[in-house]
């Protein structure tokens, strides 16, 4: 049986970790849950699975919660430390860092300095700090399983094999919802356009993410340090149906892949059943159904933020989270209808265009990067709206 | 530096494996050749390698060959027992056994007695007696590696994973050069259609058994075997572009598969590389340039060798040592003309049919099986060509 503490449990990934739990509840026990503020779903999962400690994020807890905590015995945990407490919780064995945005940090890394199986969903953490967060969890004994669904193929396919016989990575994209589109479309496209994602059912800012393919650009980051590679080492490959979820290429020219199910059901009930697999008869692929399989380079010209991202990868330092920032503020602004599609990827070139960075970064320099350009993104969003 | 035997060096699979050895002379030496018999190739071969032993499987050398032996310093060995005595050569590491059918068993056998690495290239011993080598296999603590396209993947799939945790293996096929065949066409096949493999470059046995997709049954009795599979776990799907090599499925859903070039060089690297791999370079495979992959259920009407296959593999005991010898017969009488394509399974069809079965069979029981099998197929052809 293992504890297990979900960071982020009203989300989309959060709320698929529990429906694992509730599969497989002889081998899985809900003991934290956190959130970012009250909400009827926390209380109703409170409820539900009456965990040991529940952590807010942001504000106050109200009346009913308190009460209800009360009631079914939880510790409730609020404050600014609060989330990050519950992740180096002694009794936890697996962590799921399903937090959205740079907030996930801290967290992450208390998780990895008290040595906690990490189920790593958030993606800031690794884009701002991957180096930091890598060489922690190093000293720590903490053990990273990424729930991304190209990460996951990854390290799955990495299995058994020696990471340094590894000669490149291929994370595969779908191309988002904006795929066919061509230049003069992408203009136009609506919040509408941008959310409806053809293959996975995701978050919103993941979702926008997506459609500008920076969602690619920040897991080419992420995957530079989940697998200690070489920039040059990983490459993007454009794969609609998505049934591929990643490949790896070794030394040697062989290839393996992993394959499944597009359902974040699978890898996130493998990041908490690794090393183990547990019995799922409802996710079958009919490989036949979903032939045939497409693969083609990505359009550079169409998509910037992948050049984009790969040039704060190269940069290293502060760059990605530089990056990561400025587009978490421009993605805001756009869902706000404040800037229209194409200026998402603008605002961040921008920014990143006026960053200077150095280096290896600690993570002082690392937040200080990060808050300079959340406001540098708000100018420019402010100066596009003017103009 | 590994010691290198080569069973059926003048052949298809022997002569890459030679050119495998010449890419990485300081990884393998070339200790032993076998051939069916004397031949302007095989002698070219002890020149150029100067192996420490050669045998003869069939018949007497030469006197070239015998000066040759002579001035290169080789010990040549001849005789029923030669090919199975090179095989359990003290000093050899790894064997490739590519002798092609019935009369691989022996040496295999006796290559896992004396705890070799085994890349085993030749599918007989496994159909005939799969039981049996792998027992020997575990008893002599010899390493068996596939060679075979298909198998090698699967072995690549199952690198780090947990074997109790396979759901079942989808082993590939191109369809052969029949695939889009129709009933009445499949009628007038000729030699030539039936040789023109349209991925893979092989011998004649092989390229017959591709275009009856016989080869795929044979390939699901060695998968049972090697990789200790319930015939229910083994399933074939059509796949025309050849890239994806096979695939496995665990009992959470996830499959993995294993993707390469279609390029033989490559599983037998593998095989003699394995735990290692080594570079090249020159094998990348390009993703965007193979695609689209389709993939699809194979036609059990108009390719009724995989049902015969299945039927053995369920019976067990001689049924498929029997399915194999009439199979061998029937593409011989094919490939002299003497019975028109569809014939082939056709014969198979009717000596199994005639074949009584029972439960485990010893080697005694399999070679007589072997024996009878022949003898029943030689007499379908003469009936056949008499009709």
């Amino acid at each position: 049986m293992k504890n297990l503490i979900i960071l982020g449990s009203t989300g989309s990934i959060g709320t698929s970790a529990l429906a694992v739990a509730d599969r497989f509840p002889d081998r899985l026990r809900v003991a934290g849950l956190a959130a970012g503020s009250d909400s009827e779903l926390l209380r109703a999962q409170v409820e539900r699975y009456g965990p040991v400690s529940v952590a807010l994020g942001n504000g106050e807890p109200g009346a009913a919660l308190l009460r209800l905590c009360d009631s079914v015995g939880s510790r409730l945990l609020a404050g600014p430390q609060a989330v990050a407490e519950l992740a180096a919780w002694p009794d936890g064995d697996v962590v799921v860092t399903a937090v959205v945005g740079a907030a996930g940090l801290e967290p992450t890394l208390a998780a990895v300095d008290a040595g906690k199986r990490v189920a790593l969903a958030n993606k800031e953490a690794l884009v701002m700090a991957g180096e930091l967060v890598l060489e922690r969890a190093r000293r720590g004994g903490a053990e990273i399983v990424p729930i991304d669904g190209e990460h996951n193929a990854i390290f799955q396919c990495l299995q058994g094999q020696a990471p340094d016989r590894l000669r490149r990575i291929m994370l595969c994209s779908s191309g988002g919802p904006l795929l066919s589109l061509d230049e003069a479309e992408l203009d136009g496209v609506t919040i509408e356009q941008a959310l409806n994602h053809p293959r996975w059912d995701m978050g919103r800012k993941i979702s926008v993410d997506s459609a500008t393919m920076m969602n690619k650009g920040l897991e080419m980051i992420e995957a530079r340090w989940l697998f200690d590679l070489e920039p040059e080492q990983i490459s993007v490959v454009i794969h609609p149906q998505s049934v591929v979820h990643s490949l790896v290429e070794f030394v040697d020219g062989s290839v393996l892949a992993q394959i499944g199910r597009t359902d974040m059901a699978m890898p996130i009930q493998y990041c908490l059943s690794y090393p183990e697999r547990w019995d799922r008869s409802d996710m079958r692929l009919d490989l036949a159904a979903v032939s045939p399989l497409e693969f083609f380079e990505p359009d550079a010209e169409r998509f910037p933020a992948l050049a984009l991202a790969r040039e704060a990868m190269a940069a290293g330092g502060t760059a990605p989270a530089v990056l990561s920032a400025a587009d978490e503020v421009a993605v805001e602004a756009f869902l706000e209808k404040a800037i229209p599609f194409r200026a998402v990827v603008e605002v961040v070139a921008a920014v990143l265009g006026q960053h200077k960075t150095a280096g290896r970064a600690n993570l002082q320099e690392i937040l200080r990067a990060d808050r300079w350009a959340r406001e540098a993104a708000r100018e420019e969003v402010r100066r596009l709206r003017a103009g």
